[in-house]
């Protein structure tokens, strides 16, 4: 049996998600994989940090995450005060890097997983920031220490798109994509044509169930879906792309009235991404449209999730996501462990 | 560059088409994979067979089956006389079995799939049979021989299903499936509903476009759609299952009155594929029901196909294929190739 260790930065819901999945198929891999999954490491800003080389037991922190306890105390070593030091110190094969995106400048996400790469740690992530800041880079550094940078979790949860790609689809290039790949918004949408709510009123609803942030506007204005565009562009199409390039338009102005008429018309708004080749050049853009039935896009409602892939080779292929949790993120996270540390089958 | 020698067996419209792909493909294939993707041996029963141990000119063998001669003359030297010879015989690290699928034994694909994995090559096909009746033992023999037994072409045409799960899906579960897999059935219910015809209407119609054979029982019956769901069972389920196991209600009954009556319902008949685990007991079956708008098989028309997945950690997962042509069957062997002989990535 093989340990791999893992070292996690950043920990909220999906990091306590991936520790309650941890634990649930811990023995499963165990006996599939020939792989002894432990986690040995964990660094917060505020919620403490620790360090545990022989690997956590998952029901104290378990218990810990049930109720609400930070993780001081944890830690039978004297722990880094930063999360750098941490990335340093701590005895892992593989970084699992899941603090808050930032848009702009991809740090402290990028950092933390150029330090763990050069270290020669596997690294893995759910923060679009170091894909769309750092994806050439940080795949070249990846290579060239004979480790992995993956980041399945960035869209669409844990749903395959970037393994598809990876590892079932060799020789393919994509042409194109189109998807819906913001949940907010289409729960916010689905909750205007279903309940009759305003948008306001489908906004207090996404926060009361968790799904909205208090400030909405970066799904509503559409900069999620626009940094997820720049992330598939970027690795799907090969070619570099910030969120800044993709054109964006948010569902701030759509009324319940719009809703109706298109129910009218046979047809619902949805944000739809976009991005494909016209005259050489890339075009990526998030806007609302005016979805017909006969498209794939049409009946993805609520928190759903789909994308379409343009390839020189298939028919167009799409992947679509219902009733995603936390928990799908977390195993987006799992599948990359396994699919950086497991040989190919 | 390392040289990969593949031999046909079989050389219908998926063989032509996988020369073309090939013809296409072998330069940006070089570049991206290093690797040189000869065919060195073609058997048909009927057609000839030819052998050319340094790899044969693919514009020649283009310009043959442009215009539509057999293949005999090709082969610089004398061709063994049946297929179970030529695998014996033929120089190749890769058997493509693409001969037609005998659905009660599997025969005589099982025969040269066998064969070929015992010569030490990979081997991978289009043909449903070996998978439903000899994957445990073609899958063991696999392992032992440390080489590949893929069949991604089976079902949903090139689309990565097998594949998908294999090298995307690490540590997943599958504990149910649904889908549209057959294209003949979903292509003449999309007549009957958009064009009005009759089933016979619209079976002459799937027939005149050649996507439905001459007797195209198989099909409407719900053969080919039963055992792809045995095939998806055995592999993605791990329960071996035989196409007899599988409850079977074709679409012959279903008349253009029906059809209208679900529409006005806002539903659509679709001939639906479904496993399922019920007290412990594997219950699988093909039959047409009445698919409600929000199901995502509710606006798969025309020769389009789904497959969804409930898994253990993942919410529902759908793939989706658009417009396949024979062609997409040839990219699921050139995939099946890639991935049973490049490393991991």
């Amino acid at each position: 049996m093989r340990t791999v260790s893992v070292a996690l930065v950043g920990f909220g819901n999906v990091g306590k998600a991936f520790v309650r999945l941890l634990a649930r198929k811990q023995e499963d891999i165990r006996q599939r994989y020939d792989l002894d999954i432990r986690i040995t490491g964990i660094a917060t800003r505020r919620h403490g940090t620790v360090i545990t080389p022989e690997g956590m037991d998952l029901q104290v922190l378990l218990d810990r995450i049930q109720r609400g306890s930070d993780l001081n105390g944890l830690s039978p070593y004297p722990v880094p005060e930063d999360t750098f030091t941490f990335i340093q110190k701590v005895p892992a094969d593989v970084l699992v890097e899941i603090t808050p995106v930032n848009y702009e400048t991809g740090e402290p996400a990028l950092t933390h997983i150029r330090m763990a790469l050069q270290r020669g740690m596997h690294a893995v992530t759910a923060n679009k920031g170091p894909v769309v800041h750092g994806y050439q880079e940080l795949q070249a550094l990846a290579r060239e220490q004979g480790r992995a940078f993956f980041f399945e979790s960035t869209v669409m949860d844990g749903a395959p798109i970037f393994s598809l790609f990876r590892e079932a689809l060799p020789g393919v290039k994509v042409t194109g994509l189109e998807g819906i790949l913001n949940s907010t918004t289409n729960l916010i949408l689905t909750r205007m044509e279903t309940h009759g709510e305003s948008l306001d009123e489908a906004v207090a609803y996404a926060q009361s169930i968790g799904i909205a942030e208090t400030d909405p506007s970066g799904d509503i204005d559409g900069w999620d879906a626009a940094i997820k565009v720049a992330a598939l562009v970027t690795v799907l199409m090969g070619h570099p792309l910030k969120p800044q390039d993709v054109q964006r338009e948010g569902i701030r102005h759509l009324t319940p009235e719009d809703i109706h008429r298109a129910r009218e018309e046979g047809r619902r708004w949805k944000l739809v991404c976009r991005a494909y080749w016209e005259n050489g050049s890339l075009v990526a853009r998030v806007a609302p449209e005016k979805v017909a039935s006969h498209s794939p896009l049409y009946s993805v409602m609520g928190t759903s999730s789909l994308l379409r892939l343009e390839t020189d080779v298939l028919g167009d292929l799409s992947i679509r996501e219902d009733d995603p949790s936390p928990e799908t993120t977390a195993y987006g996270l799992l599948a990359d462990i396994l699919n950086a540390v497991r040989a190919r089958t």
